[in-house]
């Protein structure tokens, strides 16, 4: 069995208290058994892609820096293997949205850059990231092969296809996704469930473990011209036939810490064999943006 | 608005009767105002490829043929679309499991040739059926343009995927899919939630309505090797966030005619413009059957 700790948190401009609440959080589900933490996207600061605002690449990070040190030093003390999201300075002019993943000895067991970036009200993310170029490859860590991809690639089903096709023994995405306040009440339930489906859907088609942890709580939008984002939270993690092992409120904090059977992997499979039968001889046409 | 009629009914071994009452199912399909009408897969015959048997080809049909002319005259008279699901004998040794489009004048508007092809236990259609080689192309008919699938393409999103690719304006399967009798009642539950989320998620990856048609009823395994099999019904229909517009109970036989609103394809594609962002600069190795 596999011990997963998530961690669903609001954040505040304050970064160093951020920080604070992560490391309680990650060290509660260490004491509780966590051998892998999740945290949720860009788990450092708000979520600064509500407008576009040349001052915000100031929040970037170089990796390696300060910030890998100081979660790096978090998974060492606590001997866990840990996945964060940081926004990563590459060069001047040049940025990613970046998860990195920390092996127990702290070591930087790899990086991905997330490949799809999103742009619509309020998520602005292709002002500031550049889409990744490190591909859909899993992270090999001392507990397997990490399928780690970043929010708005949770909507891709290829993206899903590509890390389990390489190898990766589970997927996990920290994502930071939220309601538009004015959206109708039957609207914000099509887009939770439909967020859900699509990562359970994931875990169906390639038989493997889905951890997607989000952040929660209310941020407002610094140029009000929108209400601000409501986030979801609803970090859930899905066995390997889509089923919910375990989900959070929309609202709450929490730090938890799930047991996955990843053995299942390879019960499941035998039982829907969908690799064995893939049409790769007519998926060709995958690579193109429309076929007209 | 587009009107969908569906059709989920149990089948005996008498072919007359079973397309007799689907006759009658889809002539009140089309009075209730049903302007396409949907079939279940392999629908004329019980499910014959419970076990491995030569004689069951004799239940293959030639297309076009009598039994086409039965379905396109029904088409005709009641002025719709119609999906079938046929056992297509193409020469002595070559049969495919086909979908058959009727347009509203009773003309073949075009077939779909099952392009992935199960074989577990009771379900050994890899003995009977030639894996499709007409690809994943869309059926242009006086409705619009229907990507036709069938039952165990459900699973793969890369069949959804080159069928929104190719145009098509909604995602229709024709299915036969059911528990066997010894599963627990929670592996059941999990085996049919992984089916519909599978397919609500076509439904979100590619902002289109899904249409999925399934049989319902008990059918024994005539080699008793297996406890036969029951037909899990659930037929549905979701909308282009995933959301479901319509359900069936999974043993009751149904005719029913749901309200699609083709022009929300539009609005969610809009608001979550997943096409935009496709990485298909990163998916070439989804023609890999695997990267090791």
């Amino acid at each position: 069995m596999l011990n997963v700790g998530i961690v669903q948190q609001s954040n505040t401009a304050d970064i160093v208290l951020n920080r604070s609440k992560l490391k309680a959080n990650i060290l509660a589900c260490a004491e509780k058994g966590a051998q892998l933490v999740v945290l949720q996207e860009l788990h450092d600061s708000l979520y600064f892609c509500q407008t576009e605002s040349p001052e915000n690449f100031d929040l970037a990070v170089t990796i390696p820096g300060a910030e890998t040190a100081y979660y790096s030093e978090i998974a060492k003390s606590a001997k866990i293997v840990l996945v964060t999201s940081l926004f990563e300075k590459r060069a001047p002019g040049l940025y990613h949205n970046t998860a990195v993943v920390f092996d127990s000895d702290g070591s930087i067991a790899g990086k991905y850059r997330k490949m799809h970036i999103p742009d619509d009200p309020a998520y602005y993310e292709k002002f500031y990231f550049t889409p990744g170029d490190l591909g859909f490859t899993p992270i090999q860590t001392s507990l397997g092969k990490l399928g780690v991809l970043v929010c708005w690639d949770q909507w891709y089903p290829e993206a899903a296809r590509l890390m389990a096709l390489a190898g990766a023994e589970l997927l996990i995405y920290p994502t930071a996704i939220g309601w538009e306040s004015t959206d109708a009440a039957e609207e914000k339930q099509r887009q939770t469930d439909a967020w859900m489906i699509a990562q359970r859907a994931h875990a169906v088609a390639n038989g493997l473990h889905v951890i997607s942890v989000n952040r929660c709580g209310y941020e407002p939008d610094p140029s009000a011209v929108t209400n601000g984002i409501e986030f979801w939270g609803n970090s859930f993690v899905a066995g390997p036939q889509g089923e919910i092992l375990f989900q959070a409120p929309n609202s709450k904090e929490i730090n938890q810490v799930i047991s996955l059977d990843l053995l299942r992997t390879e019960t499941v499979r035998r039982m829907w064999p969908f690799f064995r039968d893939r049409r790769i001889d007519a998926f060709g046409n995958i690579t193109k943006r429309y076929l007209d």
